[in-house]
């Protein structure tokens, strides 16, 4: 058992709330250099819940975009040289300006190409990676960590020591995802047990969940309370999504409406601390 | 406040029935030259009003492949070196062959790169520049334009001069699309009042104007006019697909049902000149 | 008229619920390289009928990448050099591994790029080619054939010559999609005679058949019933959307809520052999 910090119902709906209303106040503008499975669906999710979207990928104007944006997402998705070469300098770039980024290691420990890049990443100071177990442990070395795409071959619960090792090593808050979020600095571990399976049916929910922790992190002082926030707020627009959806298309279409719509209200009566 | 060249509902929506119903007829091919963001709304849009869409963009078939298309879409929303270098091909190959092109300068000021290459696809007689009115206003060279990504920082009746500029110096009809959508030759001026709030909550509709405008500039003798029916079609499919939606994420699937449904009938009932 | 085998209603359903069944069984990783426009709509139809898909491009990592796989779909839609050359990597890799992969030469006839990338990868053993009669016209080097873009200009029956005749030329089994689908093994020859105009207004839905056909390729003995499979559950489902859409919008996200739903019993009452 992961000794959990304590936490209440309340309190995390009233948080998650307030941090929601932040990100509908100031519209961060979110930059994304992404893969090309996600680009719609991150650029709408980060639309409905308030922020603005921006795909910018060429190595000839990331440093002077990232100079722009208040929060940067970083998705090894679909990769090539051009692309991570990209990565790498927005990462530097965001790093001395003091702009937060998040990491999605996708696939990493699929092929040595993609380890070699998450890795390459996650050495630049993320504020934030987010993962599935399979990611997750592999960045953190372990051994036994199998990875073949963006689908997960181990379940969350499995990856908490390695996310624990991975957030000390790296300085960044880990955020492992699966039917149980959870979210450490090493230190301090949290759980978000919100959301539903079915969402596991929709191709890039946890690109999804990376550019929302992205949006939470540019008005939050906290990187464990963004991270945290901004799963809760995933969690429970895709459970009451997939209360209306028929199956994982029309799941897709709704979580949208339901982050769009989503407030106080919904969170205090949806919230599972 | 701006002269407006005066029209009425009936005839606008006459004009715009006919040609959507030219459109119908003709299933023109479109040639997109666009962003990895919208390809697929962009496809989608244009099946739904009757157009043959075609996304291609590789240095060594856009000539050829524009060769065969009735309209051309340039669209700069993901840069990088070759998709500009193949942009500048297909506009010049396009000139040769008097095919119509539509060039959408998405986030056109965000950075010196975008800028340029905006700048470079201007010169090259487009018959139809669409924008956002950060994006006219950086193209028409206003000190204070502020741009910083794909949503407008100004509203589109501030950049109405800044239209009528960049149309006298470029030769293209530009539209500045917003609140109120404005298209000039740089002498008439003409507005498109329809539409709907929660659009700007759907990325890359500013995409699909643009996208539907070359498919209408397949079909119709005149460009102005042919801007006025597709802003007109996108306006009236939206406010429709709004009525409907529960949310940005039901607005984007509703939006292309509209836009398959809309016939004379829906145009004389919505249209607001 | 073709000789078409004799099938009945029943064996059809019963083959087909067997084989996607198996496919729910062992989730298969499918190895995408494919356009831009489908990758989303690809990845969700692979999820909703129990497949995992993964989009991986890299001339850097597709050789490891096909390795993990258990099949692999090559679609030419968005081209450009670097791709090609990852095609070729992977297409070599996966016949190496005895690994079944399925060529979708999108396009092959609009441009000479195009169709001799088409044209190099058929001549590489995939185990399924599926296109439209324009493409496939195309590629058994038909004098006459047609194309302009995704949208074919002949119907299907047009094409069955030339399937047959491409299907004992290069050892794949040919699938030519559309109002009817055929597929043939250069001898035998089954028609598919599920599906619905609408699906037509709806970008990538060919695009969607080839990536379900690498599913059920990897559950399957037979390739011929292995298409037969893929275009059956693809042409009930869409049939079933098409009854609940008003229009191609709603039909792309209903298509994948019927994907998942689709079961045995939903076949047998649904299944026109």
């Amino acid at each position: 058992m992961h000794t959990i910090m304590p936490d209440t119902t309340s309190t995390s709906a009233t948080r998650t709330a307030n941090l929601l209303d932040a990100v509908r106040r100031d519209t961060p503008l979110v930059h994304n250099i992404t893969n090309f499975v996600v680009m719609n669906n991150s650029a709408n999710a980060l639309l409905a819940i308030g922020a603005s979207p921006a795909m910018v990928h060429a190595l000839d104007e990331v440093e002077d975009f990232v100079a722009l944006a208040q929060a940067l997402v970083i998705n090894i998705g679909t990769l090539s040289p051009d692309w991570v070469a990209a990565m790498k300098l927005a990462a530097d770039r965001a790093g001395a300006l003091g702009i937060p980024w998040v990491l999605d290691p996708v696939g990493a420990g699929a092929t040595p190409y993609r380890s070699r890049a998450a890795m390459a990443l996650a050495a630049r100071a993320p504020a934030v990676i987010r993962g599935n177990a399979s990611e997750i442990r592999t960045l953190a070395r372990e051994e036994d960590a199998q990875s073949r795409g963006p689908d997960s071959l181990h379940s969350s619960d499995t990856a908490v020591a390695a996310a624990r090792r991975l957030a000390r090593d790296t300085g960044a808050v880990v955020a492992v995802t699966g039917e149980v979020d959870y979210v450490t600095d090493g230190d301090r571990l949290m759980a978000v047990r919100n959301g539903h399976p079915l969402m596991a049916r929709v191709t890039g929910l946890g690109c999804t969940a990376s550019a929302l922790v992205a949006a939470f992190l540019a008005v939050a002082d906290d990187r464990v309370e963004a991270a945290v926030a901004a799963l809760t707020v995933l969690g429970v627009a895709g459970e009451l999504a997939a209360a209306r959806a028929a199956g994982p298309g029309s799941l897709q279409v709704t979580l949208l409406d339901a982050l769009y719509r989503c407030d106080r209200a919904t969170l205090e009566a949806h919230v599972r601390a």
